[in-house]
This record gives C-alpha cells, sequence and structure tokens, in this order.
C-alpha cells in the first residue's frame, strides 16, 4: 500500500501541474460583489465540479439564491476512517483600484523574489490559491491509494460578500454535509516559517448608509449657504463614531466583550509578535485603536468599526463646485465575544437616524452579520493537526486568534453542531483584498503536503 | 440708416439660425477640469474665432499656459461711440454623473414644456447659450448697418477650473483689452419675469485636501483595529470646520466680513423673494446655514465652507472590507466683503495639519482664489442698462447679489480698473453644474433681443 511518503512525493513531482490548474482558476474573474461577473462565478464553480470529478468525487454544481456552491464527496479507502467536510470559496474581491495593480489582476504569473517565487493575481491567496491546496493533496491521494479520510468538499461563491445564501443552504444539505470536522484554508501562517491554526475569528457587520438632501445636484455659489451639505452630515456622523481614545461611541457597542482570559493572554505574550515591525511594514508606527491595548488585542479580541468606503459629489480631476444630492459610506464592525451583530445593526441605525439635520433622508443597504467564533483550543483534532504541521513546516505550529471573519465557522457550528480545524497557509503580506495580491509557491506546495500529512493524521 | 427695431426685428427673423448655431456649439464638450476633454476646449475656440470673424470682428485664438483665449474686436458705425468688452467662457463643466441625464449632455435638443421650449444641454445655459445671446445681438447690427458701440470680445476657456492663466493675460494684453466698462454674461435673471443686474458676487477659494495613511490598501479584518483609517481622520476634519449653529470654524475666517449697509438691506428685503419656495423647488424646507440669517443673506453676503466631493476605499456595488490608504475631499469656500483668499487657504491648510494623527500624511492641491466684488450700485451705465431690460422685459429691472463667483469681474478691477456690468438671462431652475442642465429658449431670444437694446443705450 501507498504510504505518506509516496503521497508527498507525488506532490513534489506534479509542482508545475498542480501551479497551471492553479493559473487556469485565478484566470476566471469570479468576483462575487458585482453583477457582471456573475457569470464568471458559475464559470468557476463549473471549472471546480470538474476538477472534483476527475479526483473521483461525486461532484455538483448547486443553485442557490445567489452564486452557486460546489458540493463533493469521496469515499476513504477504509470504510471506518473519519469524516472530513472541507471548505472553501471560489469568489473573489472586486481588483480595483486596477491602476495600482503592476500587471493584469486576472492574468496570474510567477513573480521571483529573494525569498522564492510568488504567484500574483486577484484569488492567487484568497482563496483560490488556498483551497486548491487542499484539491492536490487529495489528486495525490488518488494517484496513492486513495484517501485516508471520507472527505466531502463545499465551495461556496459569497464569502466576499457575507455569505448570504449560506445558512439557509446549510439548512437545506444538512444531512449530505454533516461530518466529524470542518477543515477550512482561509487562514495565514504566524509568519513564513511557522504554521498556525487559528481558533478565534471576529464577526462582521456591514451597513452602507447613503445619506440624501436636496433632490439635485446644485450649484455651491447658489446655493451654497441655505442648501444643506449631505457630506457635512455624513463626516459628521462618522466622526462621531469614535471619541478621542479611539473607541467605538455606538451605545450598547461593547456589551458581550471581555477581556481575554489570563491564559490565552499569556500565550500571546509569548508568540514572537513584533508590533513595530506589523505597523511598519505597512508604513505606520503608532496603533491607532483603542488607547492602552496591545496591536494583537486590537487585532483579535478588541472589536472595531472601520469605514470601508466613502463617496459623494465631484470625484473626478480638477475642481467642481458642487453642493452634491447624495452621499454614502460603507462602515463595517468587527465583533468579538458575544457581540450581537443584530443589535449593533439597530444601534448604528438609530444612532445615524439621530444625527440627521431636518430634510436629510437616510437609506441603510444592509448584509447579514455574523457574530464572533472561539473555537475549542484543546481536543484530539487539534493535536493531531499540530503535529502534522510540525513535522511539515520543522517548527511548532501556533496556535492563534484573526482578526478577519469566516462566517461558514459559525454557520457550520450554529447549524450542524461541528467544530472547524482552521489551518492555512497565507502570510500577512500576501496583500488580500489589495492590488497585486500574492501566494507564496512554497506556500502552495508545502500547503499541499501539511494536507497530506494532516489528513493522514486524523485517520490514524 | 438702420433703426433698433430694424435690429431687433433682425433677431426675431433668425431664431432658427441661432438655434442651430448654439447647438453646434453646446455639442463641442469643451470640459476644462480633464485634460481627456483639451483637444474639445480647442475646438470650441477655432469655432468661436471663425464665428466672430464672420460678424466682421478682427479675431483670433490665444493661447496661454492653460486652454486658449478667444479675442476678437470689431469698430462701431461711428468713431466717437463707447468702448465694451464683452466677456464670456466656452469652457462648461465636467457633466457627471451621467447616468442622471435624460438624454446625452453633448447632443443638445428642445423640449417642449408649460413655459416654453428649452435648451437642454451641458453648457446650454453656462456659459454658450449666455455668451452666444451677445453674438447674435452683434450678427443683428452687423446685418442693419454696423455695431453701435466699439465692440472687444474676449472668451475664456478656463472659468470652471478657477481661471488660472487670465491675470497674465490680463496683464499682456492690458492694452487690447482696455475699454470704458466690461459687459458680462453668466449670471442670472431675478425670475423669469424680472431681469436682474448682479453688481456682487462671492469669492472663492477651491481646495483638494488628500490624507495619507498606510502605505497600501489593507484587510480591515486583518489590520483593522492598530491600522489608522483615512476615511476616520478625514471626517474629524470636515466635521469639525462647522459648529452647531453653522458657523465656520476656521481661524479668522470672519475677518472682513460685515453687515450689509441698510441700504442695501433694505432694497434686498423689498424683493419678492419667497425662501420656502426657493428651498421647496429643491427638496428643502429648513436653511442650513449660519443660524438667525435669511436665505438672501446666506447667498449673497455671508461666506460659506462647502464639500463638492469626497472619495476614498470601495465605491462600487456591495460590500468590501477594504481599510484604504488614502481619501479626499474637495472643499470650498465662497467670500464675501474682504475676506482674503490667500489667508484663508492658509488658515484651512493649519487647520487639517492641526489635526492629523501620527503616521498621517496630507497633500494639498490648491486652485487660485477670487475675493468677492462689491460694483457701484448706481452710475450711469447701470442706469441706462436698467432702462434697456425694462423695455425689453416690461419689468424693471432687479440689483442683485448672487452666491456665485466670477472671477474675471475682480480681475479687471484689479488688472485695467474696469467695471463691469453683469447682466444675465439663466434662470434659477437651469441646472447648471447639474444633469439636464438647461436654458430656456425665451432666455436665448430676449437675451439677444436685451443685447441689442443695451448697446444701444450705452451708445446714445
Amino acid at each position: 500500500m501507498a504510504t505518506l511518503e509516496d503521497v508527498l512525493a507525488s506532490i513534489d513531482a506534479n509542482g508545475q501541474a498542480a501551479l497551471d490548474r492553479l493559473f487556469e482558476l485565478v484566470r476566471i474573474p469570479s468576483i462575487s460583489a458585482q453583477a457582471a461577473h456573475y457569470p464568471d462565478c458559475d464559470r468557476a464553480a463549473d471549472w471546480l465540479a470538474a476538477q472534483l470529478s476527475e479526483l473521483g468525487f461525486e461532484a455538483r454544481k448547486e443553485l442557490t439564491e445567489g452564486r452557486p456552491m460546489v458540493l463533493g464527496a469521496a469515499k476513504a479507502r477504509t470504510r471506518d476512517a473519519p469524516h472530513v467536510l472541507f471548505y472553501g470559496h471560489y469568489d473573489v474581491q472586486p481588483a480595483d483600484p486596477l491602476d495600482l495593480w503592476k500587471t493584469p489582476p486576472f492574468e496570474p504569473r510567477l513573480e521571483a523574489t529573494a525569498r522564492g517565487e510568488r504567484i500574483v493575481g486577484r484569488g492567487a491567496a484568497d482563496d483560490k490559491g488556498q483551497l486548491m491546496t487542499f484539491l492536490e493533496a487529495c489528486r495525490a491521494f488518488k494517484a496513492n491509494g486513495g484517501l485516508p479520510c471520507h472527505v466531502s468538499v463545499l465551495l461556496e461563491g459569497e464569502e466576499e460578500t457575507g455569505s448570504p445564501s449560506l445558512p439557509a443552504f446549510l439548512a437545506k444539505h444538512a444531512k449530505a454535509l454533516k461530518a466529524d470536522l470542518l477543515l477550512v484554508c482561509d487562514t495565514n501562517m504566524w509568519n513564513a516559517d511557522t504554521p498556525a491554526i487559528t481558533t478565534m475569528l471576529r464577526g462582521l457587520v456591514f451597513e452602507e448608509v447613503v445619506v440624501r438632501c436636496a433632490s439635485r445636484d446644485l450649484h455651491s455659489g447658489l446655493y451654497g449657504g441655505p442648501a444643506i451639505n449631505p457630506i457635512r452630515v455624513l463626516a459628521r456622523i462618522l466622526a462621531d463614531l469614535h471619541d478621542d481614545k479611539g473607541a467605538v461611541t455606538l451605545p450598547g457597542f461593547y456589551d458581550g466583550v471581555e477581556d481575554m482570559p489570563e491564559e490565552i493572554a499569556t500565550q500571546w505574550r509569548e508568540l514572537d509578535f513584533d508590533p513595530t515591525k506589523f505597523l511598519g511594514d505597512i508604513g505606520l508606527s503608532v496603533p491607532a485603536g483603542e488607547n492602552g491595548r496591545s496591536v494583537l488585542e486590537m487585532l483579535w479580541s478588541r472589536p472595531t468599526c472601520e469605514f470601508n468606503g466613502v463617496v459623494g459629489g465631484y470625484i473626478g480631476q480638477g475642481a467642481k463646485t458642487v453642493l452634491p444630492a447624495q452621499a454614502s459610506a460603507k462602515v463595517s464592525f468587527r465583533l468579538v465575544g458575544r457581540q450581537d451583530p443584530a443589535r449593533i445593526q439597530q444601534s448604528f441605525r438609530s444612532f445615524v437616524k439621530a444625527r440627521l439635520p431636518a430634510d436629510v433622508k437616510v437609506e441603510f443597504l444592509g448584509h447579514d452579520g455574523s457574530p464572533a467564533i472561539g473555537l475549542p483550543a484543546r481536543g484530539e483534532a487539534l493535536r493531531r493537526a499540530r503535529r502534522a504541521l510540525e513535522e511539515e513546516w520543522g517548527a511548532p505550529a501556533a496556535v492563534i486568534g484573526s482578526g478577519g471573519s469566516i462566517p461558514v465557522v459559525g454557520a457550520f457550528k450554529r447549524e450542524l453542531g461541528m467544530d472547524s480545524l482552521m489551518v492555512g497557509f497565507g502570510l500577512d503580506d500576501d496583500a488580500i483584498h489589495s492590488p497585486n495580491e500574492k501566494y507564496e509557491r512554497r506556500s502552495f506546495h508545502k500547503g499541499a503536503r501539511s494536507w497530506a500529512r494532516i489528513l493522514t493524521a486524523l485517520s490514524q
């Protein structure tokens, strides 16, 4: 019978073919936030369903009210093996601002650096490169006698837009999706040499607020003074959302937020995290969050309010003395602990409405929220995965939090009672959601090897 | 010898040809704020120089460091006639937001309404329609024995971008431009039945402020908290610029602002101005400017700070959890009395810099400012023009202020010691600078007749 060594050798031998497959997937601009790219989302789903079929999965595209899901299932070589469900997402963030990309975002390429080659393109890391590490591991098992675990796969197309169709989908397909453990590959390593398992994730509330004043755009000379300016109204609302100490001022915002247990706080202090370097890498030096909190706390265990976009009036080149009719902002809240997304959305809307002068109308474009996640930091699966990762990378795997949000993890816990194992091979400088997103070729290669080791470890 | 009645009859008989000429000019998208349209500005200048030549002017296009000027000069039929200089501008505002235009902005058309026909298109009123009223009057004089005044014409291509090349141009061409009186057609009637002469104009300072934080766009989950958000910084700055009573908070802002002399205040009170209707026409009901001031005061004799545009982060459809690297705003100040544009620009820049947190860089893109203008509200030219307008419109001409800015008027006063007569035929609902800009066909027709009467009156 083929051994783990055979499987790893197979991954090593097929690096170029694996890269070609990832490039094919990155070339599909599956941007879930933009209607013009909905057909591309469908194409990406079809491509992945075909991949899974080729790997011996029973695979199909499942339609939803939004972008389709891809479902696949394959048996292990032994009947009494454990059953895992792998989750990834094939949708990507919009690529703009396009002018900051060195090469077109959907024309993936290899770039040589002192640290090795990197794969550049929108989705190279988030999440196409990451999800393909798992599929490449499955491919190597298929070529060497079969899978060590029963494996189901769920690939979503709406992760970047708040997973609106996911809860209903999980409820409807509960029986097909129920497994012993959820594997998620959408997180980062601790650093380029240290793998990590993520056990805490922040939740998310995303709101768009549109402020409307006059019935049309006006000349700022002929109307400026008596006519209310929506940018002025919006600026006041946004400015009021933080106090001078960096805390969020929404009433009730910190309900359900608690300080970390001392055990976890100690573990975080022991991580070799350098806040000066972390900020320096992005051109900053002073932490901007709540006064008195460490950078890791700000990222992993404290909630935030961020402004993701704002627009109003004339934004082209040069001067235009318009007094605009409307202005809008995209505002998101990252949640921790037991903060309730619905209550925070409600509090935000009340906060805005309380600050509207006469004649000003407001519209909210909301998205489903997700609460924060805390996963068991002890347990057999975690222990086995840590050992497997240490064997691959030669360094103990860190157990960490993440400031990002992965709504699927909470949904699986709520809907199906399943715990998750979050292992990913991204790096902090991958520039996901930014221009020139990249994934280290080493992450791609050793990521596949890591999954081969983890699946083997889970089955033993 | 031909009489004024012959000239007016000639204008009446050539309405369709005049409209065709205006349509030709509106079709040229001469947007001075956008580099892509610089060639169109040149085309508009060439077209106007050709028109002037056809009317017997010695005409030429004069290059500047920016968009070209058009200069023309024609003699009166009698040598001792007065000499007037007519000023207009052929450049137009950007047409966006394009999706709010009912028909393409540079495809002019007639629209029938209960009030008569209107000419729809970018620049139909501001300032192509207005300047063509004067050229059509000159055409009618040419067909009827010649001009009653010596007429020079200066048509500018940078009015909508703050007239950066104008001061140097006036200095260089002082001798050619010097005349007894400057005629400007870039203002409004008091209402559809009441002509007006404008004697007060607000000044303008236009600034663009760009706030830069991190060295690249970031993921708001992975960096939100410790990384400073430029929209948060900008919102705080903009919010701080007004106090709760609608006053501008810039230090020194109100230096040089005085209450109106009782004589003018009385005159304004006697105008049949309905603030409720003025605001109601644009969907508003409550004046937003300084508490305790009337709407006419807010527009004509009080300074303002307006936000003309703001942009940062993701402004496309749907959600994108980006933490942007920069945000920017276009901010303009309307000035009155003896407010000093340079000092206000300086005060604004200091105000912004004082509110920048650590790590935040700022860039200012400034434009030349212009002080407010007050013209003599008595005098022979004004008296003659009022009488000529009353004869055309059957109602006394109102003597009013304007909230807008026409930098050329101040420049001529400073550089050449010339006073101006500002007469225009725009209406408050012309939507200049907005989608679906229009000019009443009646304004276009009776505007030409008004100029025929004014030139005649000035020469007698």
